[in-house]
């Protein structure tokens, strides 16, 4: 667990209170917490536009595994990428289509190539990725 | 597999240029796949800004498992909704970290509200939501 | 100006550090300065998915002004819309390109649709809207 | 103007009526000119990822400009930046605050770090960057 300091901010009286009936809705129990996840997200963003950062990253991907040769296809760049690829989870949506989630850990620049790489392959119709990292 | 009809498009022919570059390199092997997944990108994109769109999202979250009781409140929370969980994955990071990714499909609103509730929760780091379709 | 308040807030202490180097390579001189800043950010991010929230919005677009009847679309649709848009910026960007920044004050779900009917306007090749609010 | 060249594209069925109802909505008169404007807004978000890229941005801020000095410390900045600065917009939104749109020109490295640094000048309490270009 991280070392906790306690720090003295100075806050606009009307945009705290509209800070704070925000995170109350969103169900943050209390203000350091939702002010740290601020925060964080602001450096995984900085993280992200950086090349050579290392991340974590997930591609979610939806395709119709009738469509020939996709899982052939999606295995073999997977197993191509055996240092990137962590593992992943699979999900029959309907009769014709999955959705599969890629968890990727990597260098930012690795993470995007590999993932332009799945998400163009024929039969995959949609493809998302996000990148997170521990701070 | 979806119906397949062919419809003549104008381009201009610098732009075709820049686009043919552009899908070569993400490794896309023809131009009508390329222009499909775009347009079920800005459908996707439309229909995540309506409450009442049915929709199949993936929740990755980051958490620290030593933190008080989180895995008790994110299991109690994804118990609460047993209609719109459908599997999660759990990925260990390090010693204290904790990558888990939650699949979900309902309505937007649901999505959106399951999804603030668990970013909220205590010891939660990071979230990040992301929503697709199958059309 | 508002009224400022000072409030004990818990950080991380290596996330605080490296909040400190980001604020500091993007040019803060102090932290409460870009908290309020996120704050302000994540409030507006809020309001923009609310149709009813009243914001304040700059358009901007690219067009040919040698399309045939492009300018006047364009003057058409501002004029239809007087409670909306509040002024406008005109750049020629080279011999055939124009960039126009329309400012555009009204609830989200007006601010959207005069957005649409702007970008789909034959002539229009690239439109990006951005909301902001005094909070 | 654009020397225009047709290509027949396959579409799924189902997609394209989809497809045609959105723009229909947006207001588009035909699916060439939308799949058009879908594509240049494709190669302008690659481009956004290139430093080295040239771009036209606009980078909207709102001030107070009663926060001391705020208004010298803008006009000293965008001083510096004579190259890189085309013109602006200033708005009056009511009697504390400013909307001011900037108009960038050149390499996205160059972009980011002005507008990092006028979105970070005391006074300043929001600001967003967008980027575009004519292709």
């Amino acid at each position: 667990m991280e070392k906790i300091i306690r720090k003295g901010i100075a806050f606009d009286q009307e945009q705290l209170r509209l800070f704070d009936n925000q995170i109350r809705k969103k169900g943050y129990k209390n203000r350091s917490e939702a002010i740290r996840n601020m925060i964080r997200k602001g450096i995984i963003e900085e993280q992200q536009e950086n090349p050579e950062a290392n991340m974590i990253a997930t591609l979610t991907i939806l395709y119709d595994h009738h469509e020939h040769h996709v899982q052939d296809e999606l295995t073999h760049i997977q197993h191509n990428h055996p240092n990137l690829i962590r593992s992943s989870l699979h999900i029959h949506i309907n009769h014709d289509n999955c959705l599969e989630v890629i968890i990727i850990k990597g260098k930012v620049k690795n993470i995007k190539k590999l993932s332009d790489e799945i998400i163009a392959a024929k039969g995959v119709k949609n493809g998302k990725l996000i990148m997170t990292n521990i701070i």
